[in-house]
């Protein structure tokens, strides 16, 4: 997507054909900056620090960071420790471990000579292939968009929380990719932008990206979402996932869940929007997915641009208050109008998710 | 309630007889203190500025801002101006008008030289009376919350949004009232408090005023109070009003709608507390409630404290990125399990609050 005009992924090979080049999305909204990633430890560090984020593009990443590993070392040894400092560097991101079971997959017949042009080829297939579900992604849920009923007007009111847009991706996005696709044809959208408290994924990486893009949005506290649904001022809900049980509940960033039940009560639709690999077929439901407790430190600090342009942390807890972090809740799939992903759009269901992945059906009876 | 343990009330005159002191909330949770206000000038800018904010505060705070204006001219010119004046000081606050009222009565029969006098009489019974009727909803309120059933353990789970305690009133609050009746008790209590983006109410006024007063609590993003409600961890939600219509609907800070969607799909009791003066008799429901849209900067800042200790702003979104910032929403009344006032609780519904306050079936039919 463009960032002041000129077309960018999340991650690249530099033109040395050797350096991984990532966007540092630590530093947004406030300053783009590019970083090199050189070594191992350059990928790890970008994984943990959350440099990059969002399932897809960790996924990307730790391919990339094999990679780098084997171009130092290309032995065995190096092999089996990049593997395990990569899968150590965000435990609980699902895409992670599957990107580094496909570089695994990729090399299993490499001679330690050849292996490291084979990881950069398998990495680049990986990065094309998110590139691509995420693109089908987008035109699957752009006729869906398309055929919505407008409640206030020509224009198409979105709403969406969190950030599932191409800086969760190598390009993008999921939830956003309909959003793009739909802005690219000309279609009149606006997007309200939940901030997404307590990292505020939404005003530091969604807003951006939007803005950098050209496409209308306006950001609003969490809060405010209800009350715009009642007010006729959305409407589609539309959201990614970090992780889909087999009947359709949406694991995803805290707070999505009240969306969802605002969309409801007010006959809005509220989609989510993924690639396969986040559906998750070992879970019947959605009651079994573990919710990480993340640092309570994230809700009692937060971090803007003071007066003097430094990026400053401040506190917002009186001293002595202590404070608690569920990061991701759980969607009912009752809440959930469809899923698209890129095979197209489905009912939040079994049945619904079985149709649109008819090979998983004799695995799943 | 008490700060540091010294009992304090939100407003009060000062030894002299004349000078009306606050506590300073916009400085709360970083600082504690007390500004003197010896003008008309000084009310109107108090609640302009939300020095003092919950609807009953800016009444009381509004009628002693009469008794200054009066203090300094005692003339039928003055007193009208100074109604003028704090009524357009924060034009949504509904009490501020029935106190103002309230004034006007008191001071009807009074020959100018009497005024001052007269209108200090007039505005400490104010002050008493909203004690009064504080505390009366604790005692109504605390029944309720005792026979709340236990999902989790032996200590009581509640959750609360913004402030509706004894900063928003002048002593007790309205939603916290019934939970420190509680808690002085010797009931189990403890309090999730939602941080209330975006101007943190919970998170500088809710937390600092429990942690003061020794409640067990732990602030939440306002994203997490669905996830904690799914899992079993909240028995009871609790908020204030702005304003009550006639047929139970409340309208309340934003993103009270969300949390009570949320009780509703898990059968958790959600209780609106509030004094009579908060039900506007004359709306039938509320849809008719005007929503007050705030600033966007709001949104797009917020304040905290930075390392150094000193009190911080800092801006949040990308520039060029636009925010919006609805203040209120509408809870219907189908979603409040019950309205607790001074004279008890009853259903969220026009028989309902009619069967509490009999002398309005004759107006109401």
């Amino acid at each position: 997507m463009r960032v002041d005009g000129v077309p960018y992924r999340t991650i690249w090979v530099a033109e040395d054909g050797k350096t991984v080049e990532i966007v540092d999305q630590t530093r947004l909204p406030h300053a783009f900056s590019v970083v090199a990633l050189r070594t191992l430890d350059d990928a790890v560090r970008a994984i943990a620090t959350m440099q990059v984020r969002g399932a897809p593009l960790i996924g990307v990443t730790a391919a990339y960071g094999v990679c780098l590993a084997l171009r130092a070392d290309p032995s065995d040894a190096s092999l089996e420790r990049a593997c395990a400092a990569l899968f150590a560097s965000r435990p609980t991101a699902v895409n992670l471990r599957w990107a580094l079971g496909q570089m695994r997959d990729a090399l299993a017949g490499a001679a330690p000579a050849e292996r490291c042009e084979c990881a950069y080829a398998a990495a680049a297939a990986l990065a094309e292939e998110d590139v691509a579900l995420c693109r089908a992604i987008g035109e699957h849920g752009v006729a869906l968009l398309a055929d919505a009923k407008r409640r206030s007007g020509a224009t198409l009111q979105l709403l969406t929380h969190c950030n599932a847009g191409w800086l969760a991706t190598v390009d993008w996005g999921t939830a956003l990719a309909p959003i793009y696709a739909a802005h690219e044809r000309g279609l009149s959208v606006h997007v309200w932008v939940d901030e997404t408290r307590p990292r505020n994924q939404g005003a530091n990486l969604t807003a951006w990206e939007l803005g950098q893009h050209g496409v209308p949005h306006t950001v609003i506290a969490d809060n405010a979402g209800g009350h715009l649904m009642r007010a006729g001022r959305v409407d589609v809900c539309i959201v990614g996932a970090d992780r889909v049980a087999a009947n359709g509940d949406v694991c995803n960033k805290i707070g999505t869940y009240l969306k969802a039940l605002a969309a409801h009560d007010n006959a809005v639709p509220f989609y989510a929007a993924l690639p396969y690999s986040t559906i998750d077929w070992t879970l019947t439901d959605g009651a079994a997915i573990p919710i990480e407790e993340r640092d309570a430190g994230e809700v009692a600090r937060i971090r803007g641009r003071a007066a003097g342009g430094a990026w400053t942390e401040v506190d917002l807890l009186p001293p002595g208050s202590a404070a608690a972090n569920p990061a991701f809740d759980v969607t009912p799939a009752r809440l959930v109008t469809g899923i698209v992903t890129e095979r197209g759009a489905c009912a939040a269901s079994r049945e619904g998710l079985l149709a649109l992945y008819p090979e998983r059906r004799a695995a799943a009876t």
